[in-house]
């Protein structure tokens, strides 16, 4: 993309209205826009960060066996009225009434929605198991939206909803997801510890938040050190048993602060480390409680009918853009991590009208694009520290910067955005070395 | 995929309610249920078609230029009294007041929120031209929502915004969607023809609908036979000056049925085809309305401030699933568009608990996958009769059957769902057969 036909809108001032990084950063790099309280518009650089993290979600969502579907935002009264939540759910519900007075509420989450689905089309336990997901938006009408898209009223959530024979089955789908979660979050170069979380009257296990590291998080965890070398990313097979996988993982300490008793605490206090944490995830097993609730049966291998065993499991996929951010920025600005950075590398013409920049930063452009780089090219014509400081704040992973001085040499500076580290190199140097950190 | 692992609720009754063959063929093929009148829930195969489509759509709007957004679903009342729409708007538009008694609505299109993105981040025409585009759920509450997802309430929308500093620009602007239009329908396999459309009071001739044709269309056209004959897809490089392509193309007849007048139509009756159609998108310059009306100004190359040209552009993208279905279908099903169909191919083991037969599919499935096609495995223990059906049904593109009797011969047959041919010939055959078709 040329940065010239480009719509990036960066900011010098920082917003007055923006009280944490992510939200101040998202403001000035152009990626959001306030539409109301809680409700932003996305602007083409925030919308291509969204959309990658979203397809890697996507991913590996399918790589555990859910299929993809898209519930609508508009959701009869009707089936909440069935499940019981219609009236406890609260002032956070938007409810809605259409042109014919019918009660209607946009979602704020699917379990209704997708066992009405379900119940309309299942009728045998051969059809399991079965985990349907979708990547929608969602409103939950909060009292008092802030903190940019972190705490907005819409925003888009994957949420995926399991249904098996029984309680063991279920287990298995849990674990799927509890896998498949682990991997997602370190796809994006996240650190995401799960933890332990109420299950309410259900009880159990089967509950766990995934809580990404930050300075700036927003609640306290506490956890046994060795989380932080633990190996996430292993291969996985879904189709052989997981409960070691899952084992290995839940053995190491974590916990909320408000679920953490120092006193009975099973870590040494020189094993045990606290730090800030956002919730970017949460998967729950709440058995029959939806489909008993709206007659979700299936009859089983003797032929009688039973409820089947559900669970859900959501990940906010705009609060990740935030949450990333906040785990990767500097003063200078944004770190995107290179899986979900919305260009690979800009290339920097600081001086578009030099014919030997703009031919070696042109040359530089196409050549990124035939090697399936996603490459941006600075082309405006502004000033360098304008131009420097920009492509700072938006957070690309490399940066080569062509100069008028560096060419008389033939050589242009590489840019390494996490580590700062610069080095002056040949044109052909320099694509080699961006391309190899793919 | 493994049909043994997907959700293909298929209906082997004609569902009631449906009028169309879109509706009945979606709902028979287990691409959509309803979730409340006008609103659906896009399962598995229907989601995968929505997504190429919005792909194809997506993928052309980037040529053309455009940059792609993502503006929220609930917008606040004060833009729509900006503009003067929010009395005009009438029942259709579905309002909403959330927790703190303020005004919303669920859009019904998006005028005044890029008009609002654009006046608080635009100060000069340097930064034009702009086009901003998203593809995101609209609402119109529909007195009588019918024909499933061709005229339902809650629908998935491409709507772009073209920006230009005056009248001239934005018929470049305009030039550069109604060509991108042509493009993107026809690589659907659609011929979508643009006829004039009425512009209200701004007047000129800056309006089109695309309708593409269908016997079961909802309005009846009149257009010169050359249409047919017209070749849509040629190059076209967008930095041309594209005013000759549109006039070659708008120099054919082509009008609606309540604008065609048979006494003073300038084409022969012998050139003159009348068919039915289906409006699938709409192109319309609509000037400074909203720019005037919500101070969308730019500083000119003289300084002076003056309101932005605009235009909008709507390409009904889940309208397109149902419209393609009314203009390619059979009475054994839906037969799909390469380029939109939700598989590419799809082997059927007739006899599941045959070795070789098992072991000739599982081999074709595994190769086509590596030679990049997409395709589905019947892999069901079900009747051969009902395999045949439900592939026909869902209009895969090309089928391969894999049966006991042909693997006697060392033959598989593959048939092709549009044309009905079928040939049997070795495995290996059918693999080359089948790719080549890309």
């Amino acid at each position: 993309m040329r940065l010239s036909q480009y719509f990036l809108p960066v900011l010098k001032e920082t917003p007055k209205e923006a009280q944490i990084a992510s939200h101040r950063l998202m403001l000035r790099a152009g990626m959001i826009q306030q539409s109301s309280a809680g409700i932003y518009s996305w602007l083409p650089l925030g919308k291509k960060v969204l959309d990658r993290i979203a397809q890697i979600v996507r991913e590996e969502q399918n790589r555990a066996g859910a299929l993809e579907i898209m519930m609508p935002t508009i959701q009869p009264a009707e089936i909440w009225q069935e499940s019981g939540r219609y009236d406890d759910y609260g002032a956070e519900m938007l409810r809605i009434r259409d042109r014919h007075d019918r009660d209607m509420l946009y979602g704020p989450t699917n379990e209704e929605q997708v066992t009405d689905i379900f119940r309309n089309h299942v009728r045998s336990y051969k059809t399991l198991p079965l985990n349907l997901y979708h990547i929608q938006w969602k409103f939950r009408d909060e009292v008092r939206p802030r903190f940019g898209i972190m705490r907005g009223r819409e925003f888009l959530m994957k949420d995926a909803y399991s249904f098996d024979l029984d309680a063991d089955r279920a287990r298995e789908a849990y674990n799927r997801m509890f896998v498949s979660y682990l991997k997602t979050f370190a796809r994006m170069g996240l650190t995401a510890i799960p933890m332990e979380a109420d299950t309410g009257p259900i009880g159990g296990d089967m509950s766990h938040e995934f809580i990404i590291l930050a300075e700036t998080g927003e609640s306290g965890v506490y956890f046994h050190k060795d989380w932080l070398a633990a190996d996430l990313v292993t291969s996985v097979n879904y189709d052989e048993d997981l409960q070691p996988v899952v084992d290995k993982f839940t053995s190491l300490y974590a916990r909320a602060d408000e679920k953490h008793d120092p006193d009975n605490c099973p870590v040494s206090d020189g094993d045990l480390m606290s730090l800030r944490g956002i919730e970017v995830g949460h998967i729950f097993y709440f058995g029959e409680k939806y489909s008993a609730a709206m007659g979700a049966t299936v009859a089983g291998p003797d032929g009688a009918n039973v409820p089947v065993h559900m669970g859900s499991y959501g990940i906010g996929v705009s609060r990740l853009v935030g949450g990333i951010i906040e785990a990767s920025h500097d003063d200078k600005g944004i770190i995107w991590p290179r899986a979900v950075a919305p260009f690979d590398v800009a290339v920097i013409n600081l001086k578009a009208d030099d014919e030997t920049c703009t031919s070696c930063a042109e040359d530089l452009y196409a050549k990124l694009q035939t090697a399936g780089a996603d490459p941006l090219l600075d082309d405006r014509d502004e000033r360098p520290g304008a131009k420097l400081a920009a492509i700072d704040l938006i957070g690309v992973p490399w940066q080569i910067v062509v100069g008028p001085r560096g060419m008389k040499n033939g050589v242009v500076e590489v840019k390494n955005r996490r580590t700062g580290e610069a080095v002056e190199i040949s044109p052909e140097s320099a694509l080699t070395m961006v391309m190899s950190d793919a």
